[in-house]
């Protein structure tokens, strides 16, 4: 999607303006994360979590599990990664799951066409804002400063803009075309790229006709070469190919949801967002198992008033972006969203974001559109994240419909579908037809097969005019082209009651989808800031439930009686099931709180002399920098409340005093 | 290895004896774990874990978290599964990671060698123990008694047993091979091959000559075909590519260790021994950095008093199977296991065993031979866990010296080594010499870098004659089989005293390695049996730390009453955080308690209609069945205590009342 800012206003107060550069340093020197294989020239599109990265990353998915396996009491799964060929064969992704490039005809350099496509218009657009802020006088800092998105994007292989002034109606094209850019087709994108005279950006040659390059790994399983595989480009397939099984650890009741956490790949064409856009990354996935005729929500109440911000999907055919503040409940009856169940995950879902750190005034649910929608779904909604790259995918709503169990039961025959026992049988009659076989065999022979099935598929219309003409005697039967004359003798119809006790029904799936790097990123964009007094230092307002670490234990120097108090703080600590970290290192104490800020630790306990004579330990706090104090036991206690949710910050200085650097403290 | 069963008085008081097909039946009904893609026919070595089975594991690894990545403040780190080939080519995967295959050369049938040569010995062992049976008259019932193991293992493919009498050199030959099993090579097999006439198992056809496979599932990396990558075969190599950003996370000094809990892959030849041979499994691995010169641990004294089993290099050279039991402190006294380090894993290794249900009784540490050892390791001890498929291999803890980062750092450049400030500098004195190269340059010309190179690979001896030869003006040097003289104008040698600061050291790597799907197996062998009054339903005694679910609730009807109180203990359960499961199916109250039992569930809540009128409810313990009865409060507060590991069932029976089936309890 073209990127479109959200209100300025919301860069947090008082902070530097951000710099992406800025942050990824921090990345790289705090340990979050690095490219992967660095001391072999990197990977693109593969990225490594150190210890701070790894802690957020096991935080983040702690809550989901939480937040939606736990509470809602969902199946969880694990299945393997490697997939056989058949089965995604099947879902379709063997053949569909792929993206557009084109080849640079000169250099033979590969870019994702519909990336190309819109990283040339976004420049051109810019070229002409430039051109006309040069006429107007107003500058190039004010042209600047109106495409702040596109300005990052792509940084490598971006085209250029160039300041050159378009007409008002191209101007007007080119944002209809990018408000819609992912949902345009192979052929419709060499149109556009035909048209447009869209060339390499890296070397102004003319590009190749686009074609599919299907995003999976693929390898071999054992060592006959003859056993495909591919490895999962998503969770899902794992929990359909299981659906008998846990339909039947379920007492075989609908609805139930089954989940998984795990790794998933995606051979990405020519990969260049950072963690945004990578080859292999960790989804969180739910595939909930609804009655296509009762997509309720037995915990619809619980998120009706939630007001979330939604894309329609019209709107943006329209060339827009402007979301529509509502309620969940609203959205529901109005019809925008299809049915309860998936207003309920939007509900979940924007919950979920909120709690781990997420600035809701930066998320939207965006509706697919029709050619953007994957091959399998009826609906769709992404909860979207603004970050510096502009508005990026990161939880998909879906709903699957039956597609995925209709599939492999078409495929496998077995039968994966729900039996509801009617609490009122059904009762109705119908026209059924018995066959002889023991006739209509050797009277027809090899045509036996053909004519039992054509039976077999006749409807009830048909099957009424069969059985009066029968009663006469001069029943024939149509089959392939030839005319079959039949008797009573090889089949009867008779119109009989029948009473269905089972409804057989297969379930629709919405299926919530979450890339966890995703999130992982927006997070630490929505939480990075820097202090106006100290710029060059970042600090990450983490809440305490996804901080890597929650306290950082500071003693005021490197003196040997401070530091088996350091070790009894944090051994106090663990047994309450809270990460901390000592650093006693020589670096000066305001440098050790910077360190505490840059990795997103919301406290520092230090131990300094009085410590030891008195027993108090002071307590800061990262985004105020404030500082209490209090004994050892108040300390710990008032950050446990803290990072259990019980407390705030405001609540934990009306237990504990401030710190003046002075005064005692009763026990 | 060669099974050696323990003391069979381990199997438990009053069970029905093991049956393997039994517990693997309970595995897929209760969905522990199943064959993956099973409806589309399966594939051999992959499975997908069903809500029970994924919950055990989880639980078994957050356990492993907090045991080890917690309580040691280890580094952990989430790295990429998909692996740039370069690295596995230094590492020395690419070229030794392999295994020997055989094909029968008739029907074209893989089979791995070892494991066919093992295969085929056993069986004609068991034929000779069958043939000495019959003529001693005991019969075969005894013959079978003798090798149970053998007896279960590779069933599809296995060689079968014909009663053929051995003499008695050759018996002892045989077991004298498979005690070294896994110290063949390749040649070796072929000669064993040879010399014993071995043919594949299923077809009596010869095979072909051993030829290697590597174990690396391969795939390519981006559109171009140009970049190759494996699926790591294990974790470790994330760690070593990353060691420059974790010293420097642990502020530059050793020892720490990185932890990484995640998948691996090996494509296996020919898997066919349920989760124990596996192409894809959850592994826990530990790198441990310490300084060559001093591998004493900290905290050393908390494991040495461990009493361990273990299985010498020496006793398994000579043919035995006898272990040592001994406490770890005097192992390493003696030498007998290398460094107070390795001891150390090796304690924390049997506690960890201990704490998940391992039954210690059926635990060894076995050393590795020489050839058996990894291409990277000077010493390794594996953790091995008896099963029905004998001796298992289930955790290797393993010095890999400074192997991997050397060779990471000569293949890269990069300097992977540790600084260590010298509290008193290092003073001595040396021959130094210093290149005139403006001179050298044009004088040498195209030998000037030979010259150059050369003179800066002298040693001390050389170039203390070097600098006589130079002051005598007759200097010379020898280099690529030419001859040049040399003068003080091309260079000056000096003794110099040098002073060093600083100690720089590649660090050594202690690695315990989890393979958690093998200990999840064996995990679930030594808590399995069956009641003798019941011999068809299988019970699991898995302790409360890690079962899947804690607490089984059961409504005694499907009364609506009752339903209220059910969800009201759940999520009073769910606030402590205790997994529970509502079992409000139809099936009488003694198969829900039995289901409880197939699940390992430790715990039943029962509720009646006396739970309504006075508030009560009950208690069933799974392993005695036993049952008291309390308030909801009282109950709940005792099942946490029980949970926590903070009380056992003794101690609740002394809080709980029994349950009579009349009695009122005290609120």
């Amino acid at each position: 999607m073209a990127a479109q800012a959200p209100d300025v206003s919301l860069v947090k107060k008082d902070a530097h303006p951000f710099e992406r550069a800025q942050l990824e340093g921090l990345m790289t020197k705090r340990f979050f994360y690095t490219q992967a294989f660095e001391i072999y020239g990197g990977v693109a599109g593969l990225y490594d979590y150190g210890p701070s990265g790894a802690a957020l990353q096991a935080n983040i998915i702690n809550h989901w599990r939480s937040h939606f396996i736990i509470e809602e009491d969902m199946l969880e799964l694990d299945t393997t990664i490697m997939t056989l060929s058949d089965v995604l064969k099947t879902s379709g992704h063997v053949d569909k799951f792929a993206d557009w490039m084109v080849k640079d005809t000169k250099t033979g350099e590969i870019y994702r066409a519909d990336h190309m496509v819109e990283n040339v218009l976004e420049a051109r657009l810019k070229g002409d804002e430039e051109a006309r802020a040069k006429e107007s006088g107003a500058g190039a800092a004010a042209a600047a400063a109106a495409a702040p998105a596109a300005d990052d994007k792509k940084s490598k292989k971006k085209a250029k803009a160039v300041a050159v002034k378009l007409d008002d109606a191209q101007v007007a094209e080119f944002h209809k075309i990018l408000a819609q850019i992912d949902d345009y087709s192979g052929a419709q994108l060499a149109e556009l790229i035909k048209k447009y005279d869209i060339r390499a950006p890296a070397s102004g040659n003319e590009v190749s006709e686009p074609t599919e390059f299907n995003l999976m790994f693929e390898s071999y399983i054992g060592p006959t070469g003859q056993t495909k595989g591919y490895l999962r480009p998503e969770t899902a397939q794992g929990h359909f190919v299981n659906f008998e099984r846990l339909l039947d650890f379920n007492n075989g009741r609908v609805p139930f949801a089954s989940a998984q956490i795990g790794k998933s790949f995606r051979n990405e064409i020519s990969p260049r967002a950072g963690l945004l856009r990578v080859r292999e990354f960790v989804m969180a996935e739910i595939e909930h198992y609804v009655d296509p005729e009762k997509k309720t929500h037995a915990r619809f109440n619980e998120v009706e008033n939630i007001v979330v911000p939604l894309l329609h999907r019209d709107v943006q055919k329209a060339g827009e972006t402007t979301v529509k503040h509502i309620t969940i409940g609203e959205a529901v009856r109005s019809g925008m969203v299809d049915n309860e169940t998936l207003g309920y995950f939007l509900g979940r879902i924007y919950l979920f974001l909120e709690a781990i750190g997420i600035d809701t005034q930066r998320l939207r649910f965006r509706q697919h559109m029709d050619n953007e929608m994957a091959h399998y779904a009826s609906d769709c909604w992404d909860a979207e994240l603004f970050t510096s790259y502009g508005w990026i995918e990161c939880v998909g709503c879906a709903d699957r419909s039956a597609f995925d169990l209709t599939m492999h039961s078409q495929r496998t025959k077995r039968d994966l579908m729900v039996q509801e026992p009617l609490k009122q049988p059904k009762v109705y009659q119908k026209y059924v037809p018995t066959l002889n076989k023991k006739v209509l065999g050797p009277a027809f022979k090899k045509d036996a097969k053909l004519i039992e099935d054509t039976i077999n598929n006749l409807d009830q219309d048909a099957l009424k005019a069969l059985e009066a003409d029968l009663a006469a005697g001069n029943a024939s039967l149509e089959a392939n082209g030839q005319t079959f004359s039949i008797t009573n003798e090889h089949l009867t119809v008779e119109y009989k009651t029948i009473k269905e006790s089972v409804r057989n029904f297969t379930p629709n799936v919405i299926e919530p989808s979450f890339g966890i790097g995703r999130i992982f990123y927006a997070l630490l964009e929505h939480s990075f800031w820097s202090r106006e007094e100290d710029k060059e230092r970042g600090v990450l307002s983490l809440p305490p439930l996804v901080a890597p670490f929650k306290v950082l234990i500071v003693p005021i120097s490197s003196n040997e009686q401070l530091s088996p108090l350091a070790q009894q703080i944090s051994k106090k600590l663990r047994s309450l099931g809270i990460a901390s970290r000592i650093d006693d290192s020589s670096a000066t104490i305001g440098r050790r709180y910077a360190r505490n800020d840059e990795l997103g630790t919301p406290f520092a306990c230090t131990i300094d002399f009085a410590s030891v004579s008195k027993g108090t330990i002071t307590l800061r706090e990262r985004d105020t920098t404030s500082q209490r104090i209090g004994t050892v036991d108040q300390v710990v206690d008032v950050v446990k409340q803290l990072c259990d949710g019980r407390l705030d910050w405001k609540g934990a200085c009306q237990i504990l005093p401030a710190y003046t650097g002075t005064q005692d403290v009763e026990a």
